[in-house]
């Protein structure tokens, strides 16, 4: 089964708003088997959106479109799938039902114009918005419509099948869990894609490149490498072959990967630094405090977005000034003079203070210049310090880092995320 | 000048990365008067690549598409253009030296691999890559090529325009600003759209749509309302108007926007509430600390990514415990014990305590039940107390925000910026 998504809305094609439907979309279809083999997305204009739909009703088994339900002027998918599929428009009762009900729900006052999302094509079934107005649009087009030529309907035994969704990712995503792949899984049978992607962190693409031209790797796994800030995944993705074969592949392949590099891999799939890290620092019972300084409360962010992070998670402290620094971390005033704030005694003694202020089993600390300004000849931006602390030993890394203001504050969280782990975990750099 | 944006890789295709190049690109050609029409994103398929290449030059002045340019097996952009655009490829001496360069100032051994970099489409101008190997490619397809039909040939007096760039957003960013911008600005000459976006926090979509219809809108702007988790953008846009009358209606409908929204809004197209808040209080020589516990770091991160904030920030503690409450920020424990964690007499005392701590003009904190564990019947998942303080007086605020850890984290950041900005400037709920 092949799938298409078209996202519609002018705030996607003038770039205010950046399409992250499309990927979370794209991973729940693949873990169905359902590839996804183009992401379209277009304006708010009628005769664009009946022109992509059409063009995507011809090539794919699946249409996925979201944004463009609500119910205002700009909101015209309904209109548009009405005219693609020749189709006329009626109202649903019991949508309208529960649109008043969740005003009611939500004691607001009823605007007339909301009702205009009850009214949805003959023929297609609402999905219900347990967080919103707009009711998603499950369409089946069993029969070959004149427009669709002879191939496609052979094609398509079971007719092709398309969904509207909401453009607000929490309405999207909640209609799709409730309803949208629980229909999809009765509809497909059993996946025939496998996939795995290995995590690392602290390589560059080639490197990894370099080790996989040494496996063996049959020709139905494709591989990807997808490089991000400080991390690159590898992707590895089985198709047509057997289930069993193919999880056998994948295993020998992710095992042989893991030998060859080592400690840089952190993890599988959708595991994050800051979950490892955190399941880690709970197995061994170890509570962390942090002191932050350029990267101004992201590692605290990132740690406390694991859920279960109370268990291990005791105190973050951001400061920028010296003062701070001397008061709550107890840092030497004679180190600040002697070193400035950007240096590794500095960042050893607020990971060693914090840890004690927190009473934790370890303190992390960070402390650079994150830029634009700030930088001195000998310290320039990007320049950080990481420090870890136990109650028996320090380690402090240096690390220059690129980029602007916020790719420099991340990828000094992803750094000291690293480094905690391979702390936690016994690993040698 | 119409374009059209071909983003290129099976990570954005399955959905493992996000397609945030095509809102930067998006954004760019906009502010050149260039509307992007479509975007599309396709898997690293050669066939698949060359035909939306070719669907892309029927239909469009410019496509640039993003990703697939590096070294690596996956990456096969440059042959698709080739193949497309039936031209053949050549190995530029020039390209070869930058990157050979680029590996000894990196101190890295070249790979021979890192050299398939140089080969690009006879014809193509290399675009310098500043901070990685892979250039830009700007190719001009100036003559119609048999395969392009009369109408795009008498369209098209200029010629169709095809840039390639790197999908690793800080090298196509740096290309992009370094060579293609200058370029393109040199071929259109002065813009033609003009747009505004009129952001506001605190406000649902149809509150705003209400005020809109109030208002007299002439039919060349377009209005766009874009919701995010507690904001929405009013963007609108002036295209086919000359520049000066444009201006004057984008100027009287900003204005008659702030008279109908009054404080929701808080700022103007790239403002962000965080960068409002902080110039709010750099004019106003205040000066900030926080104190965070269900946000665990959020609002420090987001305070913080404005340069400069360090003008205004002194200090923020993320805690999760009662015991580093009652120490750090002098909450009394009989208040803990009498109305707990999550409770506005904490929320005040928070936010007084860190005040002092930090000896800073204001203190805001936050304390909530960001979940999924945590809730009690009387205090469920979401809720959220946020306490603001000075010297003379506290306010504190209830919430409820739905959704999963993550987004009642965001929400509860959003609200406690936006309370902070309400306080600092003195405007009332």
């Amino acid at each position: 089964m092949h799938a298409e998504l078209l996202a519609i809305g002018s705030e996607l094609t003038q770039g205010h708003t950046v399409n992250t439907n499309a990927a979370y979309l794209a991973r729940q279809l693949g873990e169905l088997g359902i590839a996804v083999t183009r992401q379209v997305v277009v304006a708010d204009d009628r005769t664009a959106i009946v022109e992509s739909l059409r063009a995507a009703l011809d090539h794919s088994d699946l249409v996925i479109t979201t944004g463009g339900l609500g119910p205002t002027f700009d909101d015209l998918t309904v209109e548009a799938i009405a005219d693609a599929t020749n189709r006329p428009l009626a109202t649903r009762p019991e949508v309208a039902r529960a649109i008043r009900t969740f005003y009611r729900r939500h004691r607001r006052r009823l605007n007339r114009l909301a009702l205009r999302q009850a009214c949805l094509p003959v023929g297609a079934l609402a999905l219900p918005n347990p967080v919103g107005t707009a009711p998603g649009v499950w369409l089946p087009l069993d029969l070959p419509a004149p427009r669709l030529g002879v191939q496609r309907a052979a094609r398509q035994a079971g007719g092709a099948l398309l969904v509207a969704l909401p453009g607000v990712p929490r309405e999207m995503q909640a209609i799709m869990e409730d309803s949208v792949l629980p229909r999809l899984r009765r509809r497909t049978g059993r996946p025939f894609i496998a996939s795995r992607t290995i995590r690392t962190v602290g390589l560059v693409e080639l490197q990894i490149q370099a080790v996989l031209r040494q496996l063996s790797i049959p020709a139905f796994v494709q591989v990807g490498l997808y490089p991000h800030l400080g991390a690159v995944d590898v992707r590895l993705t089985a198709t047509g072959t057997p289930q069993q074969r193919a999880l056998r592949t994948l295993n020998r392949l992710e095992r042989a990967l893991r030998r060859r590099l080592g400690s840089a891999v952190y993890g599988l799939d959708e595991q994050m630094l800051e979950g490892v890290v955190g399941e880690a620092l709970a197995r061994q019972h170890k509570t962390l405090a942090v002191a932050e300084s350029c990267t101004g409360g992201l590692v605290s962010d990132r740690i406390t977005n694991v859920p279960g992070s109370s268990r291990y998670f005791l105190l973050s402290v951001v400061v920028y000034g010296n003062r701070m620094k001397e008061t709550l971390l107890g840092v030497a005033p004679s180190l600040l003079a002697r070193h400035g704030a950007v240096s590794a005694p500095v960042a050893a003694a607020m990971a060693q203070g914090v840890r004690k202020q927190a009473g934790s089993a370890i303190g992390l600390a960070i402390t650079g210049i994150a830029g634009p300004t700030g930088a001195t000849p000998n310290k320039p931006v990007g320049l950080v310090y990481l420090a870890l602390a136990d109650r028996r030993r320090n380690a402090v890394k240096r690390c220059h880092f690129r980029g602007d203001r916020v790719a420099i504050k991340y990828q000094a969280s992803q750094a000291a995320l690293d480094g905690l782990r391979r702390w936690v975990l016994g690993l040698v750099d």
